[in-house]
């Protein structure tokens, strides 16, 4: 009794690094290197006391309206969650029996594996099973940048009797995605999941959402906390719809930085994966170990992420930063390499 | 597949309503009619936006240092969640195999069974099986406002194999709190959560956080959400228990109109459960019934709560807003008395 067994085994998810420092070239977790919307500041600004005092509105119906309108689609297909990771727990909990499985591409977001954990059932990587109630697929996948087709991801649902639950959480930077498989008519098991921390700058906010059939949407809102997103979250996110132009701005900067940063890392002789999110995943020139690398700039103060699984350790991933912060990187990596 | 079984079954718990409305006399969800401190105000208007852009402090650094301070403990005994909402269900995983139950006083707060329903285990009413790993106590208890003493609740945990959470939502209005059986070195299975939503006047913000034995708080940190608490809510909850002062004010005042309120309605004929909380639980003299005097309340744009269910509702719980609110209620109380 008192803790679980399957918690007892749990080894728990290890987000990246976030150092407290502020002089640090922080480019771990992919993180958007512009701020939000002023918009937001001025959400904040005027806020208003009473909204703080009063319970948030448990429906987050304003947000879902004006996401609905992004998306062409109604409110009633449009579920809000305190940050994707929310959304997550909470489909593992909606659309899986205690025998069922749970799958996802592998290598792929680290969060799954320990979400399939945390539910206590079995992880499938790059396998649909018998059991398979669940399939996670990151599009453009994390870590690697790689985007897959929409038909492709279409033809697979079609033939999977689960929820297939497409993360679009780099959807902004890519020059395709698959949100009308979402709000077509007919689906009737894809849901699309966006989030406000990447291209909208909004990491610290935590909001995330979901687009689906009304069916899947209605059981997620019947597991949820009751609030599960508050007051202010709801009115900065909201705000941060509205002024989509300014998120467009800083995702056209990020994007040519991305192929910037690609052709510098491959004229120094790494390889690199065809991104279309807004981080590099690459394989450093023989020689130097990517552990190695990844050492050396954080002695240096900066900060990108490493992995010690073995399909994944001989790679970095890399945020895309400012221009600055990645001339930083680049004289890093020459200094290192000598 | 798709939808989970028990999800299929599942009603969902059924919040106070939110009146859009803001012209109403809003007494059915326990908030404050207060406003939160003034401090809560200036750290949004300061805000700085680089602490929305990057991930929040996935382990709520300072705000658990700033409440381990208040509660005489340390940090790691603390965990801070997405409201207490968040770590009710949290709980629901971390401390109950798929065949134990989940037991609480009955009647108490009605989320409690929906959370069980949730979790897919049996759910008990004032009784704690061979199969009980969890044990809700709302102290005060909700919708009553009875509060049982430390020792009886401490002797109860004594004898009991699972984990005890004293849900402490209203102790900032009651004379006395559970919270040294918490922090007590020897310690085994008793938490005390507490929250932000009624005595700081923050419902809105949802930050709630327990007090507990380090390894039962460890598991609670193993089955969260990497950033369950944003960035934003981290800093007003800090300045709020930095202003402890102001919220102490304000309970006095509630309390204070919670003993007039009290008289009043017994000067009427009504029963009035004795309370230790910011709400009174009371029924109507004989005669009207408690349904009719909510709906004609309402009528009269006042909002107080009622429930269906056999063992409450005879009963109204109403909660204490400010003398102006209460003699808004007393007169459309008396014009619907005749």
């Amino acid at each position: 009794m008192m803790i679980a067994k399957s918690v007892r085994r749990l080894e728990g998810y290890v987000p990246g690094e976030q150092p407290k420092a502020r002089n640090v070239v922080k480019l771990n977790t992919n993180e958007n290197p512009y701020p939000p919307s002023p918009k937001c500041a001025e959400v904040l600004a005027g806020f208003d006391l009473d909204f703080l005092r009063r319970y948030p509105d448990p429906d987050c119906t304003e947000l879902r309206k004006a996401l609905a309108k992004l998306h062409k689609t109604v409110p009633e297909r449009i579920f809000v969650g305190n940050g994707s990771d929310e959304i997550l727990a909470l489909c593992a909990r909606a659309f899986v029996e205690n025998d069922e499985t749970i799958a996802s591409l592998d290598p792929s977001y680290s969060l799954y594996k320990t979400l399939a954990a945390i539910r206590d059932v079995p992880w499938r990587g790059n396998e649909i099973d018998g059991k398979t109630a669940l399939f996670l697929w990151t599009n453009p996948n994390a870590p690697t940048g790689t985007l897959v087709d929409k038909e492709f991801v279409a033809r697979t649902a079609k033939n999977f009797k689960g929820v297939m639950l497409v993360d679009e959480a780099y959807a902004d930077f890519a020059c395709a995605n698959c949100m009308e498989l979402a709000t077509a008519r007919d689906n009737r098991n894809i849901i699309v999941m966006r989030t406000f921390s990447k291209s909208f700058s909004l990491a610290g906010l935590r909001v995330g959402y979901c687009v689906g059939p009304k069916e899947l949407i209605d059981a997620l809102v019947k597991v949820k906390d009751s609030y599960n997103v508050d007051a202010i979250a709801q009115r900065v996110a909201l705000a941060a719809v509205k002024d989509a132009k300014w998120m467009r701005a800083n995702v056209k900067k990020v994007v040519a930085e991305r192929k910037r940063t690609a052709k510098r890392l491959e004229a120094m002789g790494w390889s690199v994966v065809p991104s279309e999110s807004n981080f590099v995943f690459a394989k450093p020139l023989a020689g130097k170990k990517a552990e190695e690398i990844f050492k050396a700039l954080r002695a240096r103060n900066i900060f990108v992420r490493w992995w010690v699984a073995k399909n994944v350790r001989e790679f970095l991933r890399i945020t895309i930063g400012t221009p600055a912060q990645m001339d930083a990187l680049f004289a890093a990596l020459e200094e290192i390499a000598r």
